[in-house]
């Protein structure tokens, strides 16, 4: 049976139905917006956002919330990445970090996964790197073309092709997580 | 009997109780989070909010949230202005405003009231502006010493004393829509 991924994000859904292939799993896109919290933690929106997407969807799902936190910028735009690029974008990240010298960054992803009247579960991924001094490559989405990987080669997110960014990236690692948690469940359960 | 405001901002507060009193109300500072949602409008983050916070306590109370919306980023940093706040400031404001010459803002305030068993009811209030070119003031908090309201005479709102602001300010306004619809309600209820 294919696993539900509500997302309205159709890149994220490409990345993610690509990894999910290698565990051998069909994912679909329920494209459904969902509430989602004002917390500094993506951990607690994936968390909340699991269990009220699958109270609306009525069946098993998950979700990803993500963000990117500026060491510099005292964690901003951190949980509400998405916001902040619709707004000022990756000329406004790159304005606010201009002439400085700390360019420490992380992105961070969690997928929440809720099946119904169950509690939620949550998997963590990160990647550390910096912001780039400007924007480079169209690849990936969002900030993916001012970050740097610490585990690359110099080469921003933006640069990679997909399979590529999937195994450095936070999101990557997440969903691997997860999945390999899902195949244990299925075995075991 | 006191009314309850749901808020961890002890500024807000101050502000708001000012208000009260001119309508010979007394309002207590109920020190609580309560779940905030992510949107772009702070009229619904303070609906949910109301629900949420009436929830929690189990008696009618009000939370208020506001906003600073700036033209020329897009309504950045909108709901999410507490956050932005605590982590790029006011200088980071300045600085993404460097060189602009639309420097046209709005502040906007949304007042939910909920009393347990019925629906919340919204009021809003906005005060047209500008972003100054530095930060000036120490009284308000958060944006106010670096934006400029239209009514005014020049001055940031961090230039003026409370009973001022709340002559000019989204949240005076806000609060006073909310304040003279409740003493209609206690009459003819």
């Amino acid at each position: 049976m294919a696993l539900s991924f509500v997302t309205t994000n159709r890149h994220k859904f490409i990345e993610v139905s690509r990894i999910a292939r290698e565990y051998g799993l069909e994912i679909v896109q329920v494209n459904m917006s969902y509430r989602e919290v004002q917390s500094d933690s993506v951990e607690e929106v994936a968390r909340v956002g699991a269990v009220e997407a699958c109270k609306a969807l009525g069946a098993p799902c998950f979700v990803e919330d993500s963000g990117l936190f500026i060491e510099a910028l005292r964690g901003f735009p951190g949980p509400y990445s998405s916001f902040v690029f619709r707004t000022i974008g990756n000329r406004g990240i790159l304005r606010l970090m201009s002439g400085e010298g700390n360019r420490r960054a992380k992105f961070m992803s969690a997928v929440g996964y809720c099946e119904p009247g169950k509690d939620p579960v949550v998997f963590i991924g990160e990647v550390e790197g910096r912001i780039a001094e400007d924007v480079r490559g169209s690849q990936g989405f969002g900030y993916d073309p001012v970050f740097i990987p610490d585990e690359g080669d110099g080469r921003t997110f933006g640069e990679m092709e997909t399979g590529e960014k999937n195994m450095l990236s936070h999101r990557g690692r997440a969903i691997k997580r997860f999945l390999s948690w899902l195949a244990d469940e299925k075995r075991t359960g």
